[in-house]
């Protein structure tokens, strides 16, 4: 049987990691509630729960830079998943117009 | 000016993603608080703060699955961390014994 995500243990919500599905790159981290995992399944596109905004949020639907999901993974305690993607538009997953939110490397000394 | 996580958005937590340096593949996710945070630092190595069990876990500490740290970045708005690792023992992550946590593909229709 398919296992689901299991969205009682934070608040109702999970963990959205979104990684590039040819480069492998890591793009960025959101959340989903059951509203947004639904949407996505529907959609094959990337919808997450804005925990800033409070809101459901179509990653893209202002920029044109929808996330196309191609593959869904949960892990194996089922409060995380990883979408392999597409990002349509310019390709810049990141709000600042970085191609994915991890830029800032920090310094190992 | 290097920026620094912020703990003070999720109850003191970030989110960590652990990602193989070599193959890219995603290996697992959890969080850290501030004190894993300072000691994944310190050690270059991967602690973690367990939800579940309430206290700071180095991973790896029981089963020799150390988590080595090459290089760690943080997402654009600071609440998220991108580890790229190396992982001891006999590189396996997932506590199931499998390399990665995310070996559960969900099917899309």
């Amino acid at each position: 049987m398919q296992n689901e995500p299991n969205f009682k243990k934070r608040n109702g919500l999970i963990v959205a990691i979104v990684q590039d599905w040819r480069t492998k790159e890591v793009l960025m981290q959101a959340f989903m509630d059951w509203q947004a995992w639904k949407k996505t399944l529907e959609t094959k596109e990337a919808w997450f729960w804005s925990t800033s905004r409070q809101r459901l949020w179509h990653k893209g639907g202002t920029s044109g830079n929808v996330i196309l999901v191609r593959e869904i993974r949960l892990d194996c305690d089922f409060d995380a998943v990883l979408l392999s993607v597409e990002v349509w538009g310019d390709g810049l997953a990141c709000h600042t117009g970085a191609r994915s939110c991890f830029f800032d490397v920090y310094p190992l000394t």
